[in-house]
C-alpha cells in the first residue's frame, strides 16, 4: 500500500514555469508555456546538453516568476531519465544551489514535490525548487534505437515529450499561491508486463493504486478532486486506469485527465500520446497551474507515474517494474 | 554553499546491516560484516541480480536486527548506481515498502539517511530504510570496459566496492540507538577533472566544501566529531581533502578516514581504495555504528561523496560534478 501523508504545514507554489520544444507547441496547450524553444537542440551540440539548457531555462523563469534568485533557494530536488540523472546533475552544478538527485523516472515531478513539500513543511528550509524534464531524441537513443535508424512503431509506443518544467515551494506566513496540501508515496507495482513498448499498460496498476491509496487513506470522497491527472498514461493506459479504479469503486471518469494524452491531443504519429519526465512537468507547471490560478478549478491531484526498468533488464528477461506518486495541490 | 540543518527531533538508527562479496571479506572489516557471500554471483545468473541479491539480503538483516517486519516501514528510500537505478528499484518490489528512488551516485547512503531523518523529525512516518550498494562487476562493466577485456588500471583508479548497507531509522520516545543530529546537503562542486580514473581528485573538493560547511554552519570545534569519514575518495583523494581543510584552517587529520581506504588496506591490486555506493553504505552499517555501538566514539561524521558523470558525458567531453552529503551520528 502507498504512504499517504497531509502535510501538517503545507507550503505555497509561489513560482513555476515549463519549457517546451517546436513539437509540443504544435499541440493544444501552445498558449500556456512559459518558452518555446523553436529548434530541439536549443542551440547546443548534442541532445543532451540541449535537455540541461531547457533545465535551466525552466529553473530561471520559475524563479524570475517567483522574484527570486537562486541563493534564496534552500535546495534544490531533481531527477531526469538520462543514466545517472545528468541534466539534473550538470545543471545543479551551473545554477549552485544544494542539491538533492532523485531517480522515479517520469514520477520525478511528483517525488520533487512530496520531498520538498514534507521538507519544507517540517521546517527544513523555507523555499524549494523541483525540477525535471525530458527530451525525446535523447530518450529515444537511450532506451530504443538509434535516431538515425528512423525505426517503426507500435500503435502502443508513446513519444517522448521534449520538455522541462519547475515548481517553487515556499513555506512562509503571507505566501500566496496553491498549496501541496496532501501526498502519497506509491509502492512499486509490477503485472508482468515486458513490452517497453507499452509503458500506458504497465503503468496504469500503479497508477490505479497510488490513486485509490489516497483517496482511501486520505477519507476523501470521489468529488473531493475537480480534476486528477495522471502523468504519462497515454490514451490506453488512461484507459485501464479508469477501469481499474472502476472495479475497485471509484469513478472519476468525468474529472480524469492524463498529461500525455493532452499535450499531444489532436497530434499524429504520437501513438498513445506523451511520456518521459517532462511530460508531466511540463503539463502540470502550465496548463494545471494556470487553471488553478485562472480558478478553473480549486483542488487538483497530480499523480506522476514512473516505469522503473531500463533497457539491460529487459534484455535480461525482467518485467517492468512500475510506481505512481500523487500530490494533492489546493488553490 | 552547503545547506547545514539540525534536525529537530533526531531519529535513532534502530538497526543496520551491511553484506559484501568475497573481496571485501579479505580485507581488515571482515569481522565486523553481517554477511559475506563466498562468491560474487551471489547465487545469481547475472552481476545485475547479484547486485539486487545484496540489497534483499542487507534490508532483510537490518529489519531483523531491528526487530521489525517491512510493513512496519513507512517508506524507503534508495539507489544505486547502475542505469535507472534498478538495484533499488527491483528491490522496493521485491519488498513491497512505499519507494522513494535517489540518485547522488557514491553519495546515496547519506542522501538517503538526510532526506530520512529530516522526514521523520518532520512527523512523516515512524520508520524508514535507508539502502544503497554497489557491485565491482555491474560498475565495471557499465563505467568502464567489459570484464573480459581484463583491462589495465591507472594507479589512481579505485576498485568498486561489492557489497550493501542498509539502515533503519525510528522516530519514537523510548527508541535506542545513535541518532542523526545534524545534516548538511551538499552543492555540486566541479573543479574540471575529467579522468574517470582518478575519482578521489575529482570529489575531493565536494567533501572539503560539505565538511566545511558543516562545522561552520554548525558553529562546531574541530574536535567535535571523535571522527569524520569520507565516503569513498581513496588515499589520493583523502590527502586532497585534508589538504584542502587545512588550507581552510580545519585540520582534523588525527580524526579523520575513508571508507574506501579502510575498507581494502593492506590488499593489493584496489588501486587507491574502494570506491561505488556500496563501499560507505558497508563501512558505516558495520564498522562506524558498531564503533558506536561499542563506545570507540560518541560522535561521528559521515561524508559521503559522489561523482555525478556518466559515460556518456565523458565521451561528449565534459568534467566530473561532484557532490558530498554530511550526516552527523552521535551516540
Amino acid at each position: 500500500m502507498g504512504q499517504f501523508f497531509k502535510i501538517s504545514a503545507p507550503p505555497r507554489i509561489v513560482g513555476y514555469a515549463a519549457v517546451v520544444g517546436p513539437k509540443e507547441a504544435q499541440g493544444p496547450l501552445a498558449d500556456e508555456f512559459d518558452i518555446i524553444f523553436p529548434d530541439d537542440t536549443m542551440g547546443q551540440k548534442t541532445f543532451e546538453k540541449a535537455e540541461g539548457q531547457m533545465f535551466l531555462a525552466a529553473m530561471r523563469r520559475a524563479l524570475e516568476k517567483a522574484g527570486l534568485l537562486a541563493e534564496d533557494i534552500s535546495f534544490m530536488i531533481g531527477g531526469d531519465l538520462l543514466n545517472q540523472t545528468v541534466s539534473a546533475d550538470f545543471t545543479a552544478r551551473d545554477i549552485g544551489i544544494p542539491f538533492l538527485g532523485i531517480y522515479g523516472a517520469c514520477s520525478n515531478m511528483a517525488e520533487s514535490m512530496i520531498l520538498a513539500s514534507m521538507l519544507l513543511s517540517g521546517g527544513y528550509g523555507q523555499r524549494a525548487l523541483c525540477v525535471t524534464g525530458s527530451h525525446f531524441s535523447t530518450a529515444e537513443r537511450q532506451y530504443r534505437f538509434p535516431l538515425e535508424h528512423g525505426n517503426q512503431r507500435t500503435p502502443t509506443a508513446q513519444w517522448t515529450v521534449t520538455a522541462s518544467g519547475c515548481t517553487v515551494l515556499e513555506r512562509k506566513d503571507g505566501a500566496k499561491g496553491p498549496r501541496v496540501e496532501s501526498v502519497t508515496i506509491g509502492r512499486v507495482v509490477d503485472m508482468n508486463i515486458k513490452d517497453a513498448n507499452n509503458m500506458g499498460a504497465a503503468m496504469a496498476p500503479a497508477a490505479a493504486d497510488t490513486i485509490l491509496d489516497h483517496y482511501r487513506k486520505g477519507s476523501l470522497p470521489p468529488d473531493y478532486y475537480d480534476m486528477v491527472f495522471t502523468g504519462d498514461l497515454g490514451s490506453l493506459g488512461q484507459q485501464l486506469c479508469s477501469t481499474l479504479l472502476k472495479e475497485n469503486g471509484l469513478s472519476i471518469d468525468s474529472r480524469y485527465g492524463d498529461c500525455g494524452s493532452i499535450i499531444f491531443q489532436g497530434l499524429k504519429n504520437v501513438g498513445c500520446g506523451g511520456s518521459g519526465c517532462g511530460c508531466s512537468a511540463s503539463v502540470f507547471n502550465s496548463y494545471i497551474l494556470n487553471g488553478l490560478k485562472k480558478g478553473k478549478w480549486r483542488r487538483v491531484l497530480l499523480v506522476a507515474t514512473g516505469a522503473l526498468f531500463s533497457p539491460l533488464t529487459s534484455q535480461q528477461g525482467e518485467s517492468i517494474p512500475c510506481i505512481a506518486h500523487a500530490v494533492g495541490v489546493e488553490a
